[in-house]
């Protein structure tokens, strides 16, 4: 197992590289060694911000030598703990690897450093009429090199596909020190299996990525936006079924339930959307010609199971209902405690499991509140437990970890995923088996093994 | 390296399974050792065609312990000879396991036996009015396990991507015998790194895929086709850019040089689109509404690089226009003896590729004809070196061999690959080194052990 460096080897590196790149500055260390979990404690024992790939080939060929953990970094908004850096690791930020070249107009690509922002990438595209088409919360401050590192989802995951399908390249940096180019500015390639497939949501456990080539697509054309008030989980995956045969692309089509808008409505200034509450509510996003839209919707405002419904006819509405679905995690998060935990079901199994799921809280932890809100078309339920007002957050957190065995036992038992989008990092970690057989968990050990034979990589995130 | 199996191997097998699942039939050795490539001699050991799973984990496991070649088999449309058994090895091969579950429509997925041909996956998705959107000219006879492996493309991929985007679940069997099942049903499932991916396109070397869970989407809308005469690769690449400035969805980008044509029109009884040959011809099939298209029509005749232009007005025009392209493999084939590459490069670089690729020949191989047509938008051209008629084909073939040396120096020079979508197998072999870089090779070969220690699945394809 890959250790902490001595002194000596950290002032080694002081030395190999210029004077901005290593440094042991504590309020450095503090920063960089956190992720958005922020419960583990942040203590690295460098933080290492190269410019240039060879720098980053040269760090790891040292690491390697001596078995040193290292901590791939990027933007550090993720939330499983992938990032955390909490056991003397050298963190290696790609931050300073920001670079955006030329948008390549008739080939739709863009070659992007590793630490460019998501955002930064938009705004270079837009201007060419183009967009990678990744959407994430995060993207002011989340890196290409943590989307690539994650497989990134997002709220267009529905209309796009996760982060794996608009990679066409990558460059990265083995264990060892030897620099990978793989697959660059393609769309075509079949020349032996795709390793740049095995490093996307490898989490920084099998390589550094220091390079994207990036797939674009035209700029979306402007959406349409409704919010639908309906009887429960099961209407939803009604009005889903309705809108897949709609005259229109869907562009979003997220969940929430009736816990969910009370914590929004009481956090915001902005009043409730329907004068009556429901069980659920979906946010479908749609690029429609007005026309054919309207002839769908007055079919769908007859079914038994759709209580109301709204449509934004500016673009000021179309934020307003936007903000019901986007203000849930910051509102649960200020005016309560949430356990945070994002599943993957089989879309047809979502409405059995949620009733599962309601019933285990109330038989077994009958004063904790669940708030569910996602992407429901992917089968993608984010869960959030509240913490009991008078529970104490230490208890709260041990009590949680150990309901998360019965959600996930649940989770298996309907044949999900423990992590639909975030990863598995440290926070999943005890929970994999959940998610992998022993045979599958065996063959990643191997093919760890194969690629970082010393375990200096992210060292402790995934693998039990 | 993996050997033939003994006699007494072979009778085991024989005791083993019941008795329509071993064969040593001559017929069925000559059958089912040979794939689209004809070139090389069928000699398998014996044919193996079990009907469950456990059969293949049991053979596996058997070929595995003694150290013998198994070579895996689906439809054998293949034409790069991954499906070639010429040196005594055991064909596996799926096509019994061939079932068809219920079309999940909720969910949008199906559970398919990898034996089922492409085609029957097509009839029966399309009873729900969904599709798998891979269409490949070989479908009636190809098979999902084949397409798997192959990473398959098609005339579609411009609209939809590879099989790789297309696959949400695959059940396989390693060369050891371990069952793997991994990510079934989930459109979302970040828990580790991606073994599913891993196994996509790497041709039966890492595992013996069983099943696969297919991801669906709705029957695309009527397409609209047109046929372009421009004035060269150039011409259609300005077209390439009008077309995707165009207020419709592009399901096809196919081009075709003015020697692929002539053989189209000497071969079928269909006469020539046009009045007067161009140098370059682009077919051009796209999702709009009639009035906006023609809008856009009117811009593009004027062009001073378009020569001529046709739109087909009904199902019958439609297929015409399609002839022309979906003819030429086969025109070529008949009339001449081509020798085929199949290769991507940057877009943005196909058109200067394409004139040195002409000075090669001319000044090299001056009476060797190239006939070049492809799927334009994705950078992919397959190239046709076409027999001089006083040559003999051995002559030929062994000359062919040679320059395609000189053929991927430059593909390699414009950061091209060398196989498209056809993958290595045995024909690229020779030439993986312009694909791949020593430190990838290494590394291919390294995930490779790790998977399969004895070399048993597939040797001798893909590494040199």
């Amino acid at each position: 197992m890959a250790q902490p460096p001595s002194a000596a080897f950290i002032d080694d590196l002081s030395r190999r590289f210029d004077p901005h790149t290593v440094s042991t500055d504590a309020a450095d260390l503090e920063v960089y060694g956190r992720d958005g979990t922020r419960v583990y404690p942040s203590r690295p024992s460098a933080v290492v911000r190269p410019r240039r790939e060879e720098e980053v080939s040269e760090l790891l060929a040292a690491c390697h030598e001596r078995g040193v953990a290292v901590v791939p970094s990027g933007g550090r908004t993720g939330l499983a703990g992938g990032a955390v850096a909490m056991k003397g690791e050298v963190v290696l930020s790609l931050e300073r690897m920001r670079g955006l070249a030329d948008v390549d107009v008739l080939g739709q690509s863009l070659v992007v450093g590793a630490g460019a922002t998501t955002q930064s990438v938009h705004e270079h595209a837009q201007r060419q009429g183009l967009t990678w088409p990744i959407d994430l919360a995060s993207k002011g401050s989340c890196q290409i090199g943590g989307n690539v590192g994650t497989n990134a989802g997002g709220v267009r995951v529905i209309r796009y596909g996760h982060v794996r399908n608009w990679i066409l390249g990558l460059r990265a940096v083995l264990a060892d020190g030897t620099c990978l180019s793989v697959n660059r500015r393609l769309s075509k390639d079949n020349t032996g299996f795709d390793l740049k497939q095995l490093l996307i949501g490898s989490e920084g456990t099998l390589g550094v990525v220091t390079e994207a080539t990036l797939k674009l697509t035209a700029t979306a054309p402007p959406e349409t936006v409704m919010l639908f008030a309906v009887a429960g989980l099961d209407a939803a995956l009604e009005l889903l079924q309705a809108a897949r045969r709609g005259p229109f692309v869907i562009t979003a089509f997220e969940c929430f339930s009736d816990q969910c808008l009370e914590y929004v409505v009481r956090r915001q200034t902005v009043g409730a959307p329907f004068a009556n509450m429901s069980e659920f509510y979906v946010l479908l996003a749609v690029e429609a010609d007005t026309e054919s839209l309207h002839g769908w919707l007055t079919t769908v405002l007859l079914c038994p199971w759709l209580v109301d419904a709204t449509l934004a006819l500016d673009a000021t509405q179309a934020r307003r209902l936007w903000s019901y679905r986007e203000a849930i995690s910051e509102s649960l998060g200020v005016l309560g405690f949430p356990h945070k935990n994002d599943v993957a079901l089989p879309v047809d199994r979502l409405g059995e499991f949620y009733r599962d799921l309601k019933q285990l809280f109330s038989s077994r932890y009958a004063d904790w509140q669940i708030c569910v809100f996602g992407h429901l078309a992917d089968g993608n339920l984010h869960i959030n437990t509240m913490k009991p007002e008078s529970m104490s957050v230490e208890d709260f957190r041990a009590r949680a970890m150990l309901a998360d065995h019965e959600v996930f036992e649940l989770v298996r038992r309907f044949g999900g995923s423990i992590s639909a989008e975030h990863g598995i990092g440290l926070v999943k970690r005890p929970y994999l088996e959940y998610a992998r057989a022993p045979s599958e968990l065996e063959l990643l050990r191997r093919i760890k093994a194969t690629l970082d034979p010393h375990g200096i990589l992210n060292p402790g995130k995934i693998f039990p």
